[in-house]
């Protein structure tokens, strides 16, 4: 059976896309940036903030939302939209990756992933068919297969059975999801390392299944930008034009520039606000620590023609202060700063290609980046 | 010479004053609750939810700000309005209670308080005249004299001597801001601890000086409700009826309510915020602790009738979430739901007193809070 489409492409710079993906929680503008809520809620930022910064939809973690506050529970409250205030379109992964990356004594078989929670140490199993009642029941629009997502670098070997295994989990995946109601989307998870034969492999199987979208896993995981780059160009091509693609916790400014040259419709990631509450800010001339104490005295914004009040209103100074008296501010305000920054980064390029100016976007993009900071004072 | 007075006072409803003080940075209806901005930010607040909420002034630490970023960087930058970004009426304190409270190896002398930071331990001293010239390269709007605040229980011979300090530091810091640009003002401070005469003593004494407004000190320092409505009891009927009266540090929203019955004017208090930090909000019906368990499955919001939009539209639910998660949204929610709790107490207050109806406001809000929570789902 095909599956409905609630994707449109409506337009193409070069290879750059431009499309818009329906939800029953709203329209989602493609390219998007999808701010990163773990625990149903943004680091530092509220939800209005999220939403008045342009982002259409956000993404939370399904590993975090099943052991705290629990997905049983947040389907008696109605779901996660209702439930965080968000009330947009929302994503959700499946669990895997955080399983890899947090949970104890965590054990791969082809039934399941079992692991102790990273919180209480409680036994639990993440199977296929359970991380999709669980996305179902936390209610996100688009839900992510279950897969196995291999650190690199990796041997060949270990990233071919964990592709393999992965599109086997990805067929029980699509079955499991077969009672979903309308309009919830699955998106399956394209493997295979840093291997260009697996990673196309990996595409052809899941097309076969066939998702409403498709993802690209398993980089941004160590690998060099050339690696994460060419394993886009060697599947972006394989995958169908008709579908969205999302290339998950990808990442950098540049690296989303770059990979939406290279066909990619969607992202996520933790930097703007991991990095704010870092004190570091995302800006039209590159990444600015504010705790270098060349700010302390300028009383310059990070940028005074940038359409985000408090990037150009806030002082270099007041931003300094806050963040070397780590007064909570400083982190929200860098948080907001920085999600505003990536939002305007989409929206550039989805003019762009609407205007069918994307390549000369992404030479002027670039080119201020390379350009730097202004002086210090 | 008489001071000019930015003072007006528009009603009166029983001992319940309704006014407005004029500053070159906006208008300050009072009765005024002030929230603290320590280091120049608000604690888990925009300053734009602080002006939703409803406040017209803030309070900032003078101590905190001498030491970081220190007085001469924030004039070099504008003063502490610009600095901020709050750009509204700022009252500073005179540096004199943190000291008490947080400074190390504080000696204090006729001439001055010496001691180390709480930072970097260097040697600071801080005289009347200097807490003048702090706070007027802050820019505050409303500058307090220093003074010597002793806790209570006290010895009477302690609270004598300390009073008698203190008033004569108040004619030094009224010497040392003869020089202040038009529109600033000067507070004193009665002291005096729970000993009635030296209270209309040290009343009397700041009154023959002569001030722009006059605090009442060294209460809301451990002793009970009874003896600090006992003392404003003992020491408003002193004061001029022209000028605002501020009860420093005070406090509950019972005790806003009980002052502004004895004739008080303004308020800062850390409780909105420290409190939402913990997990505990103010409403209506009393304060509501969120950790608890029986919140963990309900939908309903803290208050369905309450103007401001989170304490209407957030679940219980989500914030116990949050609160139980360490989610930087919980305090961040909470203190805006607190914040604006004490900005629609204080708006209530000023309303009713400006219908001649405070007395029976005052009942019917005690019983509201006399009511407490609803009941557990």
């Amino acid at each position: 059976m095909t599956l409905a489409n609630h994707f449109e492409l409506l337009g193409q710079s070069d290879a750059a896309r431009l499309g818009r993906l329906t939800t029953p929680h709203g329209v989602v503008r493609t390219p998007a940036f999808m701010p990163v809520g773990t625990l149903g809620a943004m680091k530092g930022l509220h939800w209005r903030e999220v939403r008045d910064a342009g982002a259409d939809i956000v993404l939370g973690n399904t590993y975090h939302l099943m052991l705290r506050p629990g997905a049983e529970r947040i389907a008696a409250l109605g779901g996660l939209q209702k439930f965080t205030t968000w009330n947009g379109p929302m994503l959700t992964d499946s669990g895997g990756f955080q399983v890899m990356s947090l949970a104890q004594l965590r054990k791969v078989s082809e039934k399941a992933v079992n692991f102790r929670s990273h919180i209480d140490g409680a036994a639990i199993e993440l199977s296929p068919e359970r991380a999709i009642e669980v996305q179902l029941l936390l209610g996100s629009n688009i839900a992510m297969q279950l897969d196995e997502c291999v650190r690199l670098p990796a041997e060949r070997d270990d990233i071919d059975r964990a592709m393999r295994l992965s599109l086997r989990w990805a067929e029980r995946c699509k079955r499991a999801f077969e009672t979903a109601p309308d309009g919830h989307m699955l998106f399956g998870i394209v493997q295979g390392g840093d291997v260009p034969e697996l990673r196309q492999q990996s595409a052809r199987g899941l097309i076969e299944i066939g998702f409403h979208g498709y993802a690209i896993g398993g980089l941004a995981v160590g690998e060099p930008q050339e690696v994460m780059l060419a394993m886009i160009d060697e599947t972006a091509p394989v995958l169908p034009q008709d579908r969205p693609r999302y290339l998950m916790g990808v990442g950098t400014p540049e690296d989303i520039l770059e990979a939406v040259a290279r066909g990619i419709d969607m992202f996520d990631c933790v930097m703007p606000t991991r990095n704010g509450r870092h004190g570091v800010a995302f800006t039209r001339f590159g990444s600015v620590n504010l705790r270098n104490a060349r700010h302390a005295d300028d009383p310059r914004p990070l940028d005074a023609e940038s359409s985000w009040p408090s990037t150009r209103n806030c002082s270099r100074a007041y931003l300094h202060h806050l963040v070397k008296s780590g007064e909570t501010l400083g982190a929200m305000l860098l948080s907001e700063i920085n999600i505003a920054y990536y939002q305007s980064l989409m929206s550039g390029i989805r003019a762009a290609i609407s205007n069918g100016t994307f390549e000369s976007f992404r030479q002027q993009t670039r080119a201020h980046w390379a350009q730097g900071d202004i002086a210090a004072l």
